[in-house]
């Protein structure tokens, strides 16, 4: 007999679709379904992969008229699922919490979007799967925040961190989002410190990381620039080194000519990943750099992927299953992420 | 015994590695090998994919301080190969047919940036596959070309062609490409006609093809907005079906959510197409008119990808492979193209 862990995914958009289809890959899980609300191409493909969906739409069924069979309700993929993770929209998935997960005594994962103080712990799967085992609401943090406390925690451990100033450059949209901009411009994000920057110590306890944030014209990828004091001296190739040991963070180098986001995207797509995605945080070997005690480095993270694989973690840890060094190596293998 | 046709790449930038895969896909072709002339990521994964890599550096030996193996010379892989497809820069393919597939009596396929004349037929292998067979030169054209020659063929067996007015809104420049711009312009491309329409007639002899252009601040796909004189009066109804049931075109509609380029991009990679690449033209449903013998339409062309099918139907073609319909059904199954 196999026991799989039946996932249901609530929300299908950029990250929910692509959690879903992570889950899929797992070997030790089954999707239960996801949730649609209102009829879409993304909605045409599920239905054509054999995923169930169960309609979330506000009244009525707006899947009967173009034909494609639904459940009934959230609350019945959630009674189907022995474990559900939420990929609404910010807030959603807090008031997705309280009438649904609560009430039928179901885990749940949620994401970024949501405040720290909803779940159990927040979390980054090389950093403290360990507090994650076992817990009913785990919060997988936002793509920022993953990517940072990926890098620093890898700093942390070797160097010892004691403060962290950093610069998010953040992309104004995803590629797919036609509402948002700015098409031409740079805008501050103010406020002070930006919440990437608390975010980060609510996985790395105790650390002292100072952020801000400015959006701009760009749908490829976020850049971080980063300065970190550290405890011990670092030196430009053992940092190198350092990153090059550490998973689910991949070395670029300028010398290939991997000179920007768009080129990193085209490397992902050359890679092979599914939909081109980039679940790696992306480092420049050029761009490190050593003043004394301080280390700078710069990195790119793929807003819509570098979150899936820290998804279908929380649901091993939430499950129950202790070793996070072996979840990340079955994680990492199914979504081939070397 | 199974006999394949070896083919060898020139060029490995945006179309030849996509050729290069495309090759290795089909179940009569085999992939003699690639160039290189400098070191860069792609080198990389095709030598990490297995795939021999001949240096076509000026001088000297590029890929030695990387450590990446390679085989002496363009002449050697052609020697290596049944036939060439040339994905080299805009006239490089002329000089090569020169200088070397003429004195080693090798076929090859050349790329749209390549003159008619130099060749013995253009091609987009729905319209005049039979034109090409056994022939030594044959010219894939633009992705543009390819694009208007798709569908107006199909226009012009329906209803009959009397004359078509077209203007192309071009991306500025491919999704890796940081060197070109506009970054926030419309630029008129001041050639009137545009060179599109007489290449257009280079595969539908005698077609009467009006085209501007001009080209804008994306990456994500060029559109044309397209306006046929019919000799018969058309009915939108009737021409969604029969756009519906032309190989290689695809419907999209508003009502699913397809509403730009950057949806579509979006649904190809749901879609599970390699590298998120788009092979079919892409017509809006929605942005299908008649008014009295003219028929308008909108559609997407992805620049990077629509044209690799073609090659690999060319390559049957050169090499005497008599019936189109069947290449066609071929490539598009090798390629996942519905």
């Amino acid at each position: 007999m196999v026991c799989k862990i039946k996932v249901g995914v609530i929300g299908y958009g950029t990250i929910g679709k692509r959690v879903a289809d992570a889950v899929m890959l797992q070997k030790d899980m089954e999707l239960a379904g996801i949730t649609g609300h209102s009829y879409n191409w993304r909605m045409d493909i599920a239905h054509k992969k054999g995923i169930k969906i169960f309609n979330a739409a506000e009244e009525g069924n707006p899947f009967a008229e173009v034909g494609i069979d639904v459940v009934d309700g959230i609350p019945e993929l959630v009674k189907q699922s022995d474990i559900i993770v939420d990929c609404s929209p910010k807030k959603i998935g807090a008031e997705n919490k309280e009438k649904y997960y609560l009430p039928a005594k179901r885990k749940a994962i949620l994401q970024g979007g949501e405040k720290d103080k909803l779940v159990d712990t927040s979390f980054v799967a090389q950093c403290n799967y360990k507090d994650a085992v076992g817990k009913n609401y785990i919060r997988v943090v936002s793509c920022n925040t993953t990517g940072l406390a990926r890098t620093l925690h890898a700093i942390n451990q070797k160097y010892g961190v004691e403060e962290v100033y950093a610069t998010m450059i953040r992309r104004g949209a995803d590629p797919w989002d036609i509402r948002h901009g700015p098409i031409n411009a740079i805008v501050p994000v103010l406020e002070l410190p930006s919440h990437h920057g608390p975010d980060v110590a609510t996985v790395l306890k105790g650390m002292k990381i100072f952020t801000t944030a400015v959006s701009i014209s760009t749908t490829l990828m976020h850049m971080h620039n980063v300065i970190v004091d550290c405890k011990k001296t670092p030196t430009v190739e053992e940092t190198i080194k350092l990153f090059e040991n550490t998973t689910r963070v991949r070395m670029v180098d300028n010398s290939s000519k991997i000179r920007s986001t768009a080129e990193i995207m085209e490397l992902a797509k050359d890679l092979g990943y599914a939909r081109g995605d980039m679940p790696e945080i992306c480092i420049w070997k050029e761009g490190i750099g050593v003043h004394e005690n301080k280390l700078l480095y710069m990195q790119a993270i793929h807003q819509e992927s570098d979150v899936v694989c820290e998804n279908i973690d929380a649901i091993r840890a939430a499950m129950g299953f202790k070793d996070g060094k072996k979840s990340i190596e079955m994680t990492n293998r199914a979504l081939g992420i070397k």
